[in-house]
């Protein structure tokens, strides 16, 4: 049955979800959701997600939203499709997909979505950027950064030495990121951090992802 | 091998993570981390969560840490052993176990725990409740639990008929939250969120784990 994806191609979320099918390479719909139209607070949008939050995925009868949640169903589902995103044969490797894949969650994600919203989004419609949020950001990324440095001196990827989901749900995120200068500092300034970036950000998947990650254009 | 949880038995994620080894009637071996001698903020614990928080589970070499990765695990790992956390035998209910889980952790969590932090931890350190954040909070707390209020009067739990881990990682912020009069309130005045609360805090596991939330005590 057709897998459907209900996005923005340009959103972060929606990107990680598209990345993940093209490390699969499968194919799907993507049916784009009008934001300025308010097409996520309306039904019949509501009722594929109460939320009123992109993305959407459809498997046939299944409608899923929450990106990390589709990422995980799409790895889980087609794990012996292109890249194996869970480790599924190692359990200590599956373990620390599972670990890293929550450091993105609560720990990277939070500082990191203020800081994109406040200096980069929330501008491009007229929003003043608010300093002391941006500076409470960053400060908070760059310890979490600081770790991930020091995992980064031990295995080539987060999880583990392959690429997995934990890597993948970065990379929309710091993709807008290094288009905020002090922000790109925080990448480039440490060496096993930048290396990793340089090596995800290089994969055919999201080269491909990436052209659509067009805010600001 | 022996299981080891490295926690303080009133936290809420601590108690996450016996309540999931409960469910499995699963023995572990607890390893109390003194929090106001900052020994999660110190060695050797930083070397088994860089991010000096707690829990941390061990299971012989495995070390891990997040909550929800290690329930996670805990569920993959031992799914034919207690309750199946995670409808390992329906891909329809895995997949929605795996949905409210990630609503769990983005939209419930954040306002759930700001709350219980100006309103009940934090006052019993010396902190000013701060009103506006307690405000915002409850206002964002309010309209999901909308939602969940509509999801429950489709579903007895909220991934599915079945309690699951997505039900489970609500248990212990609740349980605190229903000490604050207002906080109660917006769960009792939902006849669906009400029942479900009154059901899942009603099982042995729950009741057993309970005895060691004292914060406040």
């Amino acid at each position: 049955m057709a897998l459907k994806v209900h996005g923005l191609e340009k959103s972060m979320p929606t990107a990680c979800v598209m990345l993940c099918l093209a490390e699969k390479g499968l194919n799907f719909e993507f049916v784009q959701v009008d934001l300025s139209k308010g097409e996520h607070k309306s039904h019949p949008f509501l009722s594929k997600n109460p939320f009123g939050k992109i993305p959407v995925f459809e498997d046939g009868p299944v409608t899923l939203f929450e990106s990390r949640a589709i990422t995980g169903y799409i790895a889980h589902k087609f794990k012996d499709i292109g890249t194996d995103l869970f480790r599924h044969d190692n359990i200590e490797e599956a373990a620390m997909v599972g670990v890293w894949i929550e450091v993105e969650s609560q720990h990277f994600s939070p500082p990191t979505t203020a800081i994109i919203f406040e200096m980069f989004i929330g501008p491009l419609f007229g929003h003043t950027t608010d300093q002391s949020v941006v500076n409470f950001n960053i400060e908070k990324l760059d310890k979490v950064l600081d770790a991930y440095e020091a995992r980064l001196s031990k295995s080539k990827y987060l999880a583990c030495d392959s690429f997995s989901l934990a890597d993948l749900h970065h990379l929309s995120y710091i993709y807008y990121l290094m288009k905020i200068a002090p922000c790109a500092y925080l990448i480039n300034s440490r060496p096993h951090v930048k290396a990793w970036w340089e090596g995800i950000s290089a994969r055919q998947s999201f080269v491909k992802v990436a052209q659509g990650l067009t805010l600001g254009e």
